[in-house]
């Protein structure tokens, strides 16, 4: 477990630096006045259905109403005042780009956010009502990074990838500093997985204040690429992924795969009705407005139930954006 | 403004004594370890579109997911080992009956509901979970009134009045006393009056901390008793109120009018389509459920806007109970 961190050093992984408790802890003080310290609820009932004692973190109510507004403020802090006035852009259609959107807003910066011309107009809307521009492009993965990369040719922006930068890992890892601080006793922490970033910040922040933590990824099966990448002991990306948990149909880079690989406990996957089926408990339940996504986590308690009967677990609530005309109970 | 208080009497008004801060601030204490201290949210994008600094007191996130547990838990705590001992009974179905139904089974005693025979299967099978029996009646108030009394005349239960209580009263106005603990330098608070419980035991608080805080209650047009009562001098009960907050169809006691208008500095109304569009405001903006009646105080803003622009403005969101099956936006 992090033998690296624990001595200091700090090993390259796909070009990157895999940052360290003291990053996060940093994250922490840059954007302390930028970030809101996002409630811990817990809901008895959940906890009868559920067997164990449940924390959750809820970053659906952090600003743009993701966990992603940590990272991506964090990174727009640490560019230097003439980076920074250059911009910044990024070819994430979902809450990374609302996140980036206002972060640099908030430095009062130019952001540039590249899209395909078929992302939903609500997306689009919002993106624009933080003030940044959308760039079109072809529904292609090369087309936007192609576009993204025109952008920084043209502007000098700087390109904030959603989650395979250190920056962003330690800026969404300060989520689980504050439940940590929030809760004692914590056995347990569950975030979902998709690119990866908030499971490696979560890792990084939680075995550094106190490694004898549980730490477990939750992931639809129909996006299982971390599972199948820590089984195979190598990344395997993830291929057209069918599942409603938009926010996790990416795939691992070679920086969040290190990471997770050093520090997970476990890694279940869940079904589509699972998710679902959680997603309403926790809206029913708990009064809140959550994500597929975010539902995973809770999703994956009945697989972790062995483990974690009777445990004290926190769990990541990782955003609450939806399209409240169209809710998987009343289209299914 | 509650001169009575300040000097310490206590006028009978209906045969109830007037609960004071004192009354206020015993309650909080008597229940500290079973209430849930709800979060105080905030939203910069609701800010920005109402006008003013708004702060939200999540009582959609107290347990049994309204305010009501507030009162309830008060009120059966307060009685002497004996009366609890043969239980507790009402004739309310809506969050009044969850919450004494929960408030009773945490005490370890026996709960009544009288709940008319159309009463929604969803409301019947909450209160049953909470472990109260429900006991059948025909849909009129004279029924239901009919059964409660029978309940108490059997079983010797005390008849738990969902507002016209001092003990729920005092109950209810612990919501402020967090708030103001929470969110310093607060110009106004807003509440939703139905029967007036929550508004009352808010004017109780909130004044006996700080006289100078404006207080104002919120109606839908469509039950406007309190507007009516206020504007006539005497209690006007509303009729068969269509409106779709249906926590605020009831009508003021003259305990709960008596302390209303003392305390308010004003009582906008406002439409059911207001109603809708701000629950959904809530519900997008800030990633929480809240049930239409919570939604008629931040629908009332635009109605004070001359009185508090650029005020800082404390909001009781009083639950977050729905049929996620049958939402207005879905069904209009």
């Amino acid at each position: 477990m992090s033998e690296a961190l624990s001595k200091g050093q700090a090993p390259d992984v796909g070009g990157h630096t895999i940052p360290t408790l003291e990053d996060v802890l940093a994250a922490a003080e840059r954007m302390a006045d930028e970030v809101h310290r996002t409630p811990v609820l817990s809901c008895a009932s959940l906890d009868e259905i559920v067997g164990m004692r449940l924390f959750f973190k809820c970053e659906n109510l952090q600003r743009v109403g993701a966990f992603k507004f940590r990272g991506a403020t964090n990174a727009v802090r640490m560019l230097s005042d003439d980076d920074a006035a250059k911009g910044v852009v990024t070819h994430s259609s979902g809450n990374h780009a609302q996140a980036l959107a206002l972060a640099a807003r908030r430095r009062g910066v130019p952001a540039w956010v590249v899209m395909p011309t078929n992302a939903p107009g609500i997306k689009r809307r919002a993106v624009e009502g933080y003030g940044a521009t959308v760039v079109d492009c072809e529904p292609t993965l090369a087309a936007r990074e192609a576009g993204a990369e025109q952008v920084v040719a043209e502007t000098g922006a700087t390109f904030i990838h959603p989650y395979d930068d250190p920056r962003i890992i330690a800026g969404q890892g300060t989520a689980a500093l504050e439940l940590l601080d929030d809760v004692l006793g914590l056995d347990a922490v569950i975030a979902p997985v998709g690119g990866g970033g908030l499971m490696s910040g979560t890792c990084i922040a939680v075995h550094g204040l106190n490694p004898s933590v549980r730490l477990y990824g939750a992931e639809p099966e129909n996006a299982d690429d971390a599972r199948q990448s820590l089984e195979a002991g190598r990344l395997i990306p993830v291929g057209a992924a069918n599942t409603i948990a938009d926010g996790l149909r990416t795939s691992l880079s070679e920086l969040t795969f290190e990471i997770l690989k050093t520090h997970l406990d476990g890694l279940p996957t869940v079904t589509e009705d699972e998710i679902v089926n959680a997603m309403r408990h926790i809206w029913e339940r708990m009064k809140i407005v959550v994500e597929p996504s975010a539902a995973v986590p809770l999703a994956a308690c009945a697989r972790l139930h062995p483990e974690l009967a009777g445990k004290r677990v926190g769990i990541i609530l990782s955003g609450g954006n939806v399209d409240l005309d169209h809710l998987p109970w009343t289209t299914s």
